[in-house]
């Protein structure tokens, strides 16, 4: 498993692109070694995209119902549905998503769901790195088997190359406060990432605070949920003080610009965020609720969302975008990822920059991440594999579609 | 030139999918011929997208200076390097633009810029449909040659299948208010399009009542300019009465979403727009300022932000979005297009819904809106000719890239 890949154009972290040969190792990227020589012919390699919010089994409700309130949508679409729910319709929906993810370029994920057994499968079936966090919530009564579900499973796949478990309280109001607690507490103990929703929604600061007469964001802290390994998923309605707070903890933001707004949930305060020093990243969010699992569109619609609202084209530059989506998301991370480096792992996005709309071709980061096509991605390499060269080299595409659409109608005629 | 379209999923102006045969005499849909069969194999066959707003050329500064003020973009980037244009230049630039247009399932534009000959060339090499309007100002003192430039194509274009001239008034601020009241009276004369750009950035309006004392649209409407053949583009800062106004006017509104937003110049009225009647349709603006000819992700984005802004996901509704890309669109134009129907011109896009971003196939609509993918589009038939069908059928793509980054070079070089 020795790779050279010659004549690249290398971006580099400090976003200068440089022509040079790539050599791989088994799953890293090295000095030099000889091995299969492949010619890149001057294709732009940018290192894999980082979906750090994200529930990809939910492709299988793409589409489901859309222009209805959330609460309506939540409990006559999508929770009647998830009730339903087989480990192998966990299995095949998380497929479909990660092959769309890979397809979009991204080759790290952070999901949060139920089933994490066949999302791990699901994602070493098409060749994804990820952290898979059980979605933790005790409303229900069955918390202590989620928890411990959640902690055998981290033990499990702790010596993964591709697979890492991570711990996912849901939200506030899905967990009692002592169950957060715990579930914090377990991430700690097992120094794991810690992802949960945070005030995603205009409701959700009220509602906690007549319920704990504390504010949110002050009970997470007390409880020591803010640290460098925690992921913040939304937080649309966090204030300038809070995001202070965040900025002191280290603690990382995963900005879903296109779902906010889609569920009608407001505009995150990102470029108050950035001016704290907070750490951003980019997250799709479900395909129920976006409906693309595309990072690309994510930082277009990211920056648009703010310039548009602010009224001001200067807020949200074209480098930060990108580094959102890749150097940024690996610091929260266990895996050495988000840039070319040798040592690093062999994450890496075949880019031909000679599609109409990349052209003309002299302003790349632009195109990058306003006008990019995913057409123009060529290859996908995880661990030092070819994942994707405009066919998926690990499944059987055609195969998996029909599967697909065969459990979204059992689905349906449970319902 | 007769075909037979047979096993279309044909897209009915109510939205109803219907399983049928397609039949093309000519550049028209008909109710039966016998000719030539093709097979589309159940693929999806729903009306050419119609970009109700753009500036084709300026696909030579995509990407040019991002992150930058409005008034530096144009005064730095933008104009220095369009007095410097020739009218081969303009024709590459437009090229390439329609080309990205049809590869993205647009069928027919409104253009305006200047050298309407060569965009209307790039046009007919391609085999778009359009209204060219060549880009009317005073403010540098040759109004009257710009004036009788756009009368002259006009009555050249008269009886061409595929162009229309029409009469573009830039703006407000660009225009004397004599000058624009001349543009009104030669766009009523000749029975054409009339479309300017109106309110699209925040000062314009507080600009104009200083200089003309009277509120920018009772000017516009003492002049005739409002009426069914009007398309007003952006319309950013409309106020209410001003969009009760524009209904009972039957004024189209060019709803640029993208290019309001990238710009930094706000998020358009479009709820109330809608709920006052106005006919919305929807345009990509320039890839100066978007930077894709992609109204599939006009319609998403479009809807996205008014979500977002008015934190409610019930007020911009799937079908309504699509109707904006396609049959509110065909009202203010001379041609017979919009839907799929016998006696309108032949302008088909065919869609191949089996594709990862667009499963479940049951939510076709969600999915065209929502989380569609161009590489879906198989074929785009403009006047009952392929144009496309993965590959360009009437230009030599590789060739056009090729003079595209060239051209732009040269520009670069002459600044």
């Amino acid at each position: 498993m020795r790779k050279v890949l010659k004549n690249c154009l290398v971006v580099s972290e400090d976003l200068s692109i440089e022509k040079r040969d790539l050599y791989v190792e088994g799953e890293r990227l090295v000095d030099f070694v000889e091995g299969d020589i492949e010619d890149m012919n001057s294709m732009i390699v940018i290192p894999g995209l980082i979906n750090t919010h994200t529930h990809a089994a939910m492709t299988l409700f793409r589409g489901v119902a859309e222009d209805v309130a959330l609460d309506e949508w939540l409990s006559e679409y999508i929770f009647p549905r998830e009730l339903k729910l087989t480990e192998e319709d966990v299995y095949i929906g998380s497929l479909l998503g990660f092959m769309e993810m890979v397809k979009n370029g991204i080759t790290t994920f952070v999901d949060m769901y139920f089933f994490p057994h066949a999302v791990a499968q699901a994602a070493k079936d098409i060749g994804i790195r990820g952290i898979i966090t059980r979605g933790l919530a005790n409303v229900d009564g069955h918390g202590s088997e989620k928890l411990k579900e959640c902690e055998d499973f981290i033990h499990e796949y702790a010596s993964d190359p591709l697979i890492k478990g991570g711990v996912g309280p849901h939200a506030l109001y899905t967990c009692s406060n002592d169950y957060f607690k715990e579930s914090v507490e377990v991430a700690h103990s097992n120094n794991s990432l810690l992802t949960f929703h945070l005030l995603e929604s205009p409701s959700e600061r009220n509602n906690f605070k007549k319920r704990s007469n504390i504010e949110p964001v002050d009970f997470l802290n007390s409880i020591g949920a803010f640290d460098e390994k925690t992921i913040v998923a939304h937080g649309t309605h966090l204030n300038n003080e809070e995001l202070k707070l965040l900025s002191q903890h280290k603690t990382t933001i995963s900005y879903n610009p296109t779902s906010n707004a889609k569920l009608g949930n407001g505009i995150a305060p990102i470029p108050q965020a950035l001016s704290e020093g907070v750490n951003i990243t980019l997250g799709t969010d479900s395909a129920a609720s976006n409906n693309s699992l595309n990072l690309f569109s994510e930082m277009k619609f990211g920056s648009l969302i703010q310039r548009a609202c602010k009224e001001d084209p200067t807020i949200m530059k074209v480098e930060e975008l990108f580094k959102m989506a890749t150097y940024n998301a690996r610091r929260p991370l266990p895996f050495d990822i988000g840039k070319i480096e040798s040592g690093m792992l062999a994450d890496l996005v075949v880019i031909n920059p000679n599609k109409l709309s990349t052209l003309p071709k002299k302003h790349f980061y632009s195109h990058l991440v306003y006008s990019f096509d995913t057409t123009a991605i060529e290859k996908v390499m995880i661990g030092g594999k070819w994942i994707y060269d405009g066919d998926f080299c690990t499944v059987d595409i055609c195969e998996v579609m029909e599967r697909f659409e065969k459990t979204v109608d059992s689905i349906d005629s449970r319902i």
